[in-house]
C-alpha cells in the first residue's frame, strides 16, 4: 500500500518540474482544468450525490450537508474561479530587488514557488479545486487531504484535474489526493519535514489547533477570528449601529464577522440600547457584562469564556469599558489577531487604536467584514493568516511563494 | 520562583509599549547601551573571567572557551556593532503598499514589529548583545536564553543593557534574560504559543533540530549549510581551483563554507587532481566516491553519510558526476538549501543551475562564502534562514518585522 509519505515524495518530485515552468504552461493547464471540470460535471455530481447519500445515512447535520453539496450552479462557480485565476499575474519570477555589489557580484532577489504544499481541509469539495489551482498558478505542487465525508467527490475532482494537467504535458502529480482519510494520514502530513515545504490547514479552530500543535512542517494558520467592534465615546450613533449590525449579522459563519461589542461608558446611554435593539431585532442573542445588563436587561449574562469565543452564530458578547485604554487592553487579551474596528470621530483615538491594537487588520469607521482578499484587491485568496510570520491578513498568490537569491559572479572569492 | 513563562509575559507586555515608539527613542536606547557596555566593561570582563575559569574547570574544549571569551578588544567590537545599528534604517512604520478601494476604503499595508521574540543560543556572549539590540532596533522585545557556560557574562551584559534602556525611559523588560539554563527553560520557551511571537534558535544543528521538532511557537531556522561547489565540464580551471579553495578553506567553521565538491567526469581529468592537490596542500582531507579515488588515490573513501554532512572542518566530500542532471539531483538530495555554486562557462548550464537548484542562494562563478548579510548589503544580520517561510537567506532587520493592514473608513459596510 502506498503510504502518505510516498505520496508526499511524488508531489515533491513534481514540484521540482513545475517550478521551472513559465506561467504560459501553467495557465494552459488551468484552462484545461476548468474545461474538464465543466465537461465532466455529471460524473463529479454523481460522486458528490453518493457522498451526500452516505452523509445523510451517517446523520450529518444540514449545515455540513450544505457545505458538502455540489450543484451544476456551484460547479459553474468553481470553473469560473479557475478561469479568473488565469487572468491574475503569476507572482513567480518577479525580481523583488537587485544590485551590483562593490566586488562586482550581481545579486537578484527573485520570487519562486515554495515547492510542495500540503493542504488539510474538511468537507468542502470546492477547496479541493481551489487549493489545487491556487498552488498550480503559483508553481507549487500540492498534496490534498480532505475530510472523509467528501472522499468520493474529491476522488472525482482530483482525477479530472490530474488528467487535464497531464494532457498539457505537466506531471500529473502536481495535484495528488490522499485517499486515506484517517487521522493517521493527517498526522503523517504534519511530520513530513523535508518533504512538504508548507502545510495549510483550512477548516475550523479544532483542526487548525491540532495542526499547529503537532506539525513539524512549517504551517500557515488561517482564519480564526474573534473580532471586536469598539464604539468609542465620540462615535457617530448611526454609523455605530450600521457597522455593528453589518459586522455581526451580514454573514455570521465567517471569520471576519464580529463576535464582541465594546462600548464606552460615556456613550453607552443612549447608544447601547439602540445598537442592542438593532441586533436583537435581527435575531442576535447578546451576552453582556453587569454594566451592560444594567442598561439592557434583556441581555444574558456573559461569563469569562464568552469574551474569548468565536461564536460563528447569532450571538455576541458585550462589554462596557471605561475608555480607549480598557478597550485596547481587552482586545489584547481576547483577540485572535484577525480584524478589529473602532468607531469614532476622535482623531487621537483613531490613531492610537490603529497603532496599538495588534491584529492583521485594524479599522476605523468600517466593518470588519472587509478583511478578504477580494475586498483588499488581491484577486484570489488562499485564506486569511492570523499569524505574524510569512503572511498576515488576506493571502493572495504571493503568499504561496518564497524568494531565492541568484548571484552572478565572474570568479569572486572572499 | 519566577517561571520562564512569567518572564515571557513580561516581555510580551514590554513589546506592546515598545511597538508604539518612534525610531528616535529606540536609537537613543541603543546609544545608551553602547555607552554603558563600554563604560562598564571591567565588570563584564570580570564576570566573563569567572565563566572561563568555571569552563576550564569543567574541562570545556578550547574551541568553546574561545567562543565564550570576551576581551577588551571584543567588547570594543560589540559596542561598535551596536553603534552601527543606530545608523541603519528602522524597518518599522514603512508603508509597503496602499490603495483606495472602489468603496472609498483606504488600505495601507504597514511594516510593524513582530512583538515578543525568544532567542535560544549557546555559549557566545556576543549573541546576547547582538540579539537584544537587533530586536530593540526593530521594535521587538526579547527573551534571551543562553547556554549555562556563559551565564555570568550574560547576567552582567543583560543587567547593563536593562539599566541603559530604563535610563532612556523605555521598559527594561524589552530585554530579559532567562537565568535558568536548564533544558526545561528552553522547552518552556518552545511551547509559549500566544506569549512569544517568534523563536530563533542560534547555534549548532542539534539545537536547531530540537527547536524545530518541539516548538509550537513559530520558528525561524538558521544556519545549517551543506554547501556544494559543482565544477561543470566547461569550468575555467583557474577559477574552479580558486573558488573551491576559497569556499572550503577561507573559514571552515561557518555555515556558508563548502562541504562537498561535485565535478563532471568530462573535466575530472586533469582538473580534479589539480583542485584536490590545492585543497590537500591546505590541510583538507578529501573523502571521495570510487571514480574520484581512481583519479586521486590519496582520497579516503566517502560513505553515504559523508554527502549529507556539514563538517565545519578541514574535510570535504568529493563526487564525480556524469553531468548537470546528476549534479542537480545530487544537490536536491543532500543540500540543506543554504548556498550552492556552479563554476561554468556554459550559459545554458548556468541558467539551469540557477533556476533548478532549490536553495536560499545560488551562485554562478563565485564562492558560497558570500552568503552573508553584510556581503549582500543588508547591514546587520540576525542569521541566515534555510527555511522558505517568512525569510530566506541572510536576514536583515526587516526579517524581524511583519505587516499590518490599516483600514481608514467613513462608515463603509459590506
Amino acid at each position: 500500500m502506498t503510504t502518505t509519505e510516498e505520496l508526499g515524495r511524488r508531489v515533491k518530485t513534481a514540484s521540482r518540474q513545475l517550478a521551472a515552468l513559465p506561467s504560459g504552461k501553467k495557465d494552459e493547464a488551468l484552462a484545461a482544468i476548468a474545461g474538464a471540470l465543466w465537461a465532466r460535471r455529471e460524473e463529479i455530481l454523481a460522486a458528490n450525490a453518493a457522498d451526500i447519500a452516505a452523509g445523510r445515512e451517517a446523520g450529518l447535520r444540514e449545515g455540513l450537508i450544505d457545505r458538502l453539496t455540489l450543484t451544476e450552479e456551484r460547479m459553474r462557480g468553481i470553473c469560473e474561479s479557475v478561469r479568473k485565476l488565469i487572468a491574475l499575474e503569476d507572482p513567480t519570477g518577479v525580481i523583488e530587488s537587485g544590485s551590483v555589489r562593490p566586488n562586482g557580484l550581481r545579486i537578484e532577489k527573485v520570487r519562486v514557488p515554495i515547492g510542495a504544499v500540503g493542504i488539510i481541509f474538511e468537507s468542502r469539495p470546492n477547496v479541493t479545486v481551489d487549493g489545487a489551482t491556487l498552488c498550480l498558478k503559483s508553481g507549487n505542487a500540492v498534496l490534498l487531504r480532505g475530510g472523509k465525508e467528501a472522499i468520493r467527490s474529491n476522488r472525482a475532482l482530483a482525477a479530472v484535474m490530474r488528467e487535464a494537467i497531464a494532457s498539457c504535458g505537466l506531471p500529473e502529480d502536481c495535484v495528488l489526493l490522499v485517499e486515506d482519510t484517517s487521522r493517521e494520514s493527517a498526522n503523517e502530513m504534519m511530520k513530513m519535514q523535508g518533504v512538504l515545504d508548507l502545510l495549510i490547514p483550512r477548516g475550523g479552530a479544532g483542526l487548525i489547533a491540532a495542526v499547529v500543535q503537532n506539525a513539524t512542517v512549517p504551517v500557515i494558520e488561517t482564519g480564526v477570528g474573534n473580532c471586536h467592534i469598539y464604539l468609542e465615546r465620540t462615535a457617530d450613533p448611526d454609523m455605530a449601529e450600521q457597522i455593528t449590525v453589518n459586522a455581526k449579522t451580514s454573514r455570521v459563519s465567517v471569520c471576519n464577522a464580529a463576535e464582541s461589542l465594546l462600548i464606552d461608558e460615556g456613550c453607552a446611554q443612549p447608544l447601547l440600547p439602540r445598537v442592542a435593539k438593532a441586533l436583537m431585532d435581527r435575531g442576535v442573542t447578546l451576552r453582556g457584562c453587569p454594566k451592560a445588563r444594567a442598561i439592557v436587561p434583556e441581555m444574558e449574562p456573559a461569563d469569562e469564556e464568552d469574551y474569548g469565543k468565536e461564536y460563528l452564530d447569532y450571538i455576541m458578547s458585550v462589554k462596557v469599558v471605561s475608555g480607549l485604554d480598557e478597550a485596547i487592553a481587552h482586545i489584547a487579551r481576547y483577540s485572535t489577531g484577525h480584524s478589529e474596528a473602532i468607531v469614532t470621530r476622535d482623531y487621537g483615538a483613531a490613531e492610537r487604536f490603529l497603532n496599538e491594537v495588534d491584529a492583521a487588520a485594524v479599522y476605523v469607521n468600517a466593518s470588519t467584514r472587509f478583511t478578504d482578499g477580494g475586498e483588499f484587491g488581491l484577486g484570489a485568496e488562499i485564506g486569511i493568516s492570523t499569524q505574524k510570520l510569512h503572511a498576515r491578513g488576506p493571502m493572495g498568490l504571493a503568499a504561496l511563494t518564497t524568494c531565492k537569491y541568484k548571484v552572478y559572479g565572474s570568479g569572486q572569492i572572499r
